[in-house]
């Protein structure tokens, strides 16, 4: 397999890196190269973050998220280790369930977890700041099948699984590699953590997740990194995972593992509540809220009880669910306000913040799958998140990534760059120049502010189709997802690597063949 | 042609109503008219508006727009009773060039334009307030074309505008019948305004907008509400009707002769500043929001020397275009921080504000036209606008009115609602009780407080399919426009019109005919 790899092909092991490479030699490879040029490594954000509630609204959620750590308690399920760490700190242990003195978790978070850090990728000009006014963006995660309009829905596969990794290196606002893009369900469930972390780290440059599907495929994760970011970490943060809360108020063994081997290890871990709201937690706002809190919090103590320091990002996973049906609903109003509160939650602890993307409950890359997907990303960049997981690719609640929809997504990220900057009030941005200098009632097209502003002055979709009705039904009157569709076809045809040290490729290579040989297949 | 009239009749004249009617008989009439219910006559915020500059920034741009005012002026063409009220007012007038003295326009607008009003529609439980914490939803306005997937892209006719009537009414979130929701092509252009304000008082009893687009349509437009609601007005606003700027900096006669019958009739007018920013504009938002709230200055506080105390809406239409092409593009960053900003200084001079919608350059109500939409509409309602034209049915940069779109939008209006109210902070808000009662780590699904709030816990898109993969391959894999457009042919074949007194109907079709008869048809 060479870095023009034909889209989707058949062999699911990643081949050994061939050094003598085909196809136009390295300066065309490089041309290539600049298409994934690094715009901007993360947005930074110069509007303040929108608040819906008050000092006295979010106060009251504190106090409720108080009383639930130390009246309710919070289960910390088959991981003795934790509950000895719990019961050090002071904390009241009754069999699995732990009770936390009021406050107690929140303190040992502001004293220890840091207010944002930097993760590093494997190109230095790709790292994130994770944390503070930066938004970094993250693709889809955790998708059983793929999907795109000429082969369908079906399940993933890990030449899907790499071809998702290429367009994601190859879309400008996707600033994060992110991690289960899709399950590659060819590979055995106990291996494939290893092809997808090898995958991200040879197809893309940006900064990547590693595996918490066990706390050995952790080790692995922080492993491979080892060997692709040239030796020991030390200190150095490489890996940003997703920790999921048990919900309602539960860890279980296998993200206490998986948590535990990256804190030691000083990686990021998301620590994240998931909860669809009437299952997994009660159906107010306030409610989850106050529940959310007390399950993040009682999560980023414990991983500063690991290893004081360790990075970790306040996540929560949040969204409403028919009434009627019991099935997930996204791009609602109520989970749009749960954003807002969870992040000015957040913002009071002091860390870093994880919510939000582009969610949608269609299975197909329609208009509810934007209406929805915009109604999520809008109040998400507003909020001030740091983290954005899901932020393009997600279709059919999360089962499948659509490779159209993440091409979409992905446009309208972009969009979010300018909004995150606000309104320019210098005295370019005034433009008083404009109108002194345009004879009256005449267009601004001529005018030397209009021109002098010109390259830069609106943000342009690469995607939408703006021309006439005419010019639009003369060229095939396509609707957004099969422009999507060209698209991506297009992008992993133009897709060329980035740079990869052949002898660190062929030492990630030998690491994963004695671990797969040490396994028995699993099937998940 | 009768209440259950046929889709898209060819009979481009309302027939006058028949007393003995067919179907079903009063009963079932009125069962049929519970479907259009009044579910609220308008969205009333509880959340408090996001504003995205500071004090500073507004007060610079409110700086800029009196230098505006002051030194560069507003023309009024063609129309010397403006020029003549302007002078008694103090401004200086050179030629139709009107200057006026630094807070002049302010200060008129100030002292006598209502903060809010009433405007009245003809089934009192439909009366809508304009201002404070009111949002008002009216459909799009001035398409030349109509479209949809069974037809295709046509010019509209009058039945065409009587369908639109027909499903406006049925929408439960568009509060507002409009104006010219499409333009009926097949009518005369001096004559149709007497067929579209007829048939929206005919097929709907939600408030109106009269005709702008001549002194004489604006006064026939009164008359006809003078007669359907019963004689003399006296003060009662009963049209909102739109009066759109020359931009940039001029007025011209056609507005101004509409807007100065409706001042003096008590009549409600947006004075609506039209900008694609780059053409009628400068690039940049703070250099566009000093223009429009200067123009907007001017034409309000024209209708406060034609008659003090006149209902007037600070109106802003303003989107980017492609600098590319010239093309105006829409849902960009760009338009939705210029929503936050015009809101903000609407507030701050104190009169009610207009703006925002659902608005694509999409010609497929598609996921782009989606995007677009909800870009527009949630800063919309966050920025608090007050009067919302174009926010169901616009397609294709206004160009056409989609019929789908029509549904799509106005089932995303429905969520609006539900974030307008923010965050529910009462005890049964924050759900302490659920956690109480609730056995550790157990879903809430059987929870007393869960089942105590199910039927309102979250809203509900009446569109949007949130089943699996399966049922939904199951029931024909349908995308969201091809179950909009399901809905509008039901929703047309459910219709049945609100009650109009026969005597009341007889004579507005009497006095159609008689102004008919006054005028040779004009071809537009």
């Amino acid at each position: 397999m060479t870095d023009s790899t034909a889209t989707n092909s058949p062999d699911p092991t990643p081949a050994p890196a061939r050094s003598g490479r085909s196809g136009g030699g390295r300066s065309a490879r490089q041309a290539k190269r600049s298409a994934a040029a690094v715009v901007a490594p993360y947005l930074t954000r110069t509007l303040p973050p929108v608040e819906v509630l008050d000092e006295a609204g979010l106060a009251q959620i504190e106090e409720n998220a108080e009383t639930i750590l130390s009246e309710i308690g919070i289960a910390f399920q088959e991981f003795p280790e934790a509950l000895e760490l719990w019961r050090q700190a002071g904390a009241q242990v009754e069999g699995e369930l732990v009770k936390f003195p009021r406050g107690l978790c929140r303190q040992i978070v502001q004293q220890n977890a840091p207010a944002s850090f930097i993760q590093e990728a494997r190109n230095p000009a790709r790292n994130v700041k994770i944390g503070g006014n930066a938004t970094v963006f993250a693709p889809n995660y955790g998708s059983p099948f793929v999907t795109d309009l000429d082969r369908g829905r079906r399940y993933a596969t890990i030449a899907d699984f790499q071809d998702a990794v290429k367009l994601i290196y190859s879309i400008p606002h996707l600033h994060h590699s992110g991690g289960t893009v899709c399950e590659p369900t060819d590979v055995p469930v106990n291996k494939r953590h290893l092809d997808m972390v090898y995958s991200h780290l040879k197809y893309s440059d940006k900064p990547l997740m590693g595996s918490v599907t066990a706390a050995e495929r952790a080790a692995d994760s922080v492993e491979l990194c080892q060997i692709a970011f040239g030796g020991d970490l030390g200190d150095r943060t490489v890996l940003t995972s997703l920790i999921n809360a048990s919900s309602p108020l539960r860890w279980d063994a296998t993200m206490l593992g998986a948590a535990t081997v990256y804190a030691k290890a000083n990686q990021a871990t998301v620590i994240s509540p998931f909860i669809l709201a009437g299952a997994m937690s009660p159906v107010t706002v306030a409610g989850m809220a106050a529940q959310a809190l007390a399950e993040a919090l009682s999560g980023m103590a414990y991983c500063q009880l690991v290893r004081p320091g360790a990075p970790v990002i306040f996540g929560t996973f949040a969204s409403s669910m028919s009434m009627a049906t019991g099935a997930p609903t996204f791009g609602t109003p109520e989970a749009g306000l749960a954003i807002f509160v969870m992040a000015a939650l957040a913002r009071r602890v002091g860390v870093p913040f994880r919510s939000g993307g582009q969610f949608t409950a269609s299975k197909h890359p329609d208009a509810q799958a934007a209406y929805e997907s915009a109604h999520t990303l809008l109040p998400t960049v507003q909020a001030g998140v740091n983290f954005v997981l899901h932020a393009a690719g997600w279709l059919e609640g999360g089962l499948a990534l659509s490779f159209e929809k993440l091409i979409m997504d992905g446009d309208q990220l972009g969009a979010m760059t300018v909004y995150g900057k606000g309104v320019d009030m210098t005295e370019n941005g005034q433009a008083m120049s404009a109108f002194r200098s345009n004879e009256h009632g005449q267009h601004f097209l001529g005018n030397e502010h209009t021109l002098g502003n010109f390259e830069t002055a609106f943000w342009r979709s690469e995607l939408s189709d703006n021309n006439s009705f005419e010019q639009w039904s003369d060229e095939g009157a396509q609707t957004h997802d099969q422009r999507a569709n060209e698209r991506w076809k297009q992008m992993l045809s133009d897709y060329a690597a980035p740079e990869l040290d052949d002898a660190i490729d062929a030492q990630m290579l030998a690491f994963i063949e004695k671990r797969k040989s040490e396994m028995r297949d699993e099937i998940g």
